[in-house]
């Protein structure tokens, strides 16, 4: 059977992500491909870490993006960071908090779980007390917005604990990098990552990591080799590094770094705090709407993410049934609910570009056709 | 200071990779992105399963593309199937021989090294005696293209070897696929990775890898879990796996999928021997104008790669000059000599889209102009 070229359908990408993608990302990103040590490519490189420098609103040397999803950039930072037999304390709230558990494990490493109900944040008064519980804790993880319940925690107090008792902080940014306040210095968040594919609103397949210089002390002091070659960033700096020659650890991909750029470049001319109150509002404007329709969000109105709303399925109402006719007749990509809100919730993404009043206008409006013909 | 947007200048690639990049497959990769479990998407991933099962030249269910480079692609084969204290001939003859062994050994694996001089094949008698002098060998691992040095090894010898002494073969095919002759089903291979961005003419950035029914059994009957969860195929095959529901694991890098089943519906409509052959031929052509320039090879003509020419610096020439009057008058990027080669040799590709008449005559003629300005 022969094979034919793939042209997919157009769609508006309003779930967990990826995210409608600008078509001055989708532009950039078909660009000629140059070689991975092309001078020019290098530069651009720079100017990637400059631009994630602003993103992430730190000064980090150790700032740049892992050729690989955000399930990559979690990665890169524990098997860099935590060694066998470690205590890490780790808070978990949804899907990716347990995925935090998971590498810590496969580590050799000792995770102190605390958790937290589903569409609740992380409670910073059991991470106090765990702290006191617990001698010698190295680390605290959490998730900073958690993707599978639409949740934010407070990154910032959470990382005042973590600084309190002299451990690092590991936090979690997929779903908050260019979306909500951010703050890695001010705030003293020592290992970050997120992915390209959430608010920046560029094509999925990027992480983007920063380390602080207390965390890249940490890496340089180990005892062990870190055990993933890909991720050791001793050696993928020596690549990204700033200063000198570049010396060759893994083939870039090249073109999706040219959309990296161009979506950072986005985020630069737009200014950050314009990106986090462009979907505020946009939030706004979609909460008015579906409380009209009568849909309630799962989380308490504090702790919403603007740019992932979690809602309950109206009674009587075929998720599967109104997600296929969204997407079969109006191109229009909705979240299922993970784990334990599967069938229960809708997860309605507007990141990045998808933040947008165009989008907001047909989600809206889609679902009240749909809704009615149920 | 104010970044602006990012046009690379429009390079012709014969290094050792990136190679050129097909506009077809370009145009393939800047197509709207739409969500990673999308039926469409689904449906395309399946595509490409069938299509690198041709490529492979197999019928291995376990066939999908790992959503990382070439490097991570050699880890997935490593972390799936070496366990901590297994003993892996491991042949090296140049920088990725090396490499694996740094996999085997970050795994808490023992290593079993057979050295070959840099741009000479993996000699099968050492290997044989190898298996003689070592008992309980559960991995050969080798190199089929060695990037670095532009030399063949008989990988059919290789796995005929392992077979005899019940080890299972890992195979690095990075820059074999589609560029030489491959057979993982007649030729008994257990395990074998590729990149995206070789004879594939793909952008960088994607792993195509394949596991035997044997290499499978190994991963389900493991003691203990894969070290990596990013990598771990008992997970992301629940993804990529060919039968019921996709659950999720990470989120899969849409576009640069889109681009790879591009470079395969090419590859098929060529059709893979053609593919060989062409890469061959071109090959053929050069070599008759390097010998007229008084260029000659490295490597001893049977062991030679037709999609990698390694060739010696003329007495007196200056490498880096060279490579940068190329690059900057004649948009031409070819390879610098890595390791012991620095500074001796220089790397000529021709993979897949730059396998053409034109690039090869472009090639020659600017290494005439230059050298004789030289």
């Amino acid at each position: 059977m022969t094979i034919t070229s793939f042209y997919p359908t157009p769609r508006t990408l309003m779930g967990p992500g990826p995210s409608d993608v600008s078509p001055r990302v989708l532009s950039a990103l078909g660009r000629p491909t140059i070689g991975h040590l092309d001078p020019e490519f290098v530069q651009m490189m720079d100017e990637i870490k400059s631009l994630l420098q602003y993103a992430f609103q730190t000064k980090n040397e150790l700032t740049m993006a892992v050729s690989a999803p955000g399930s990559a950039g979690m990665e890169t930072c524990f098997v860099n960071l935590v060694e066998p037999g470690e205590k890490v304390i780790v808070c978990v709230n949804g899907v990716f908090g347990s995925r935090m558990v998971e590498n810590i494990q496969r580590l050799g490493a000792h995770a102190i779980v605390i958790n937290d109900e589903w569409g609740t944040p992380v409670d910073v008064n059991k991470v106090k007390q765990a702290f006191k519980d617990n001698s010698d804790v190295k680390f605290l993880a959490f998730v900073h917005a958690e993707t599978s319940t639409g949740v934010l925690s407070d990154a910032k107090a959470l990382c005042a604990i973590a600084q309190e008792n002299s451990a690092l902080s590991i936090v979690d940014a997929v779903t908050s990098l260019g979306g909500v306040e951010l703050k890695v210095d001010d705030w003293g968040i020592d290992a970050i990552y997120s992915g390209s594919q959430k608010c920046l609103s560029c094509v999925p397949g990027i992480s983007p990591i920063s380390f602080s210089a207390k965390a890249v002390e940490k890496l340089t002091s180990r005892k062990s080799k870190v055990p993933s070659w890909f991720l050791d960033l001793s050696l993928v700096m020596g690549y990204w590094g700033g200063t000198g020659k570049r010396s060759y650890h893994h083939t870039a991909p090249v073109n999706s770094l040219y959309a990296l750029h161009e979506s950072l470049v986005m985020l630069q001319d737009e200014g950050l705090e314009n990106a986090w109150q462009r979907h505020k509002n946009q939030h706004l404007k979609l909460k008015a709407g579906l409380e009209k329709l009568g849909i309630a969000f799962v989380v308490e109105e504090q702790y919403r993410l603007p740019q992932l709303n979690t809602v309950l399925i109206p009674q009587g109402v075929d998720d599967a049934a109104v997600r296929q006719t969204l997407l079969n007749e109006y191109n229009l990509e909705i979240g299922a609910g993970l784990g334990g809100f599967a069938g229960k919730a809708w997860r309605i993404g507007l990141m990045g570009y998808a933040a947008r009043t165009e989008n907001v206008t047909l989600c809206l409006a889609a679902l009240a056709d749909v809704l009615v013909t149920e």
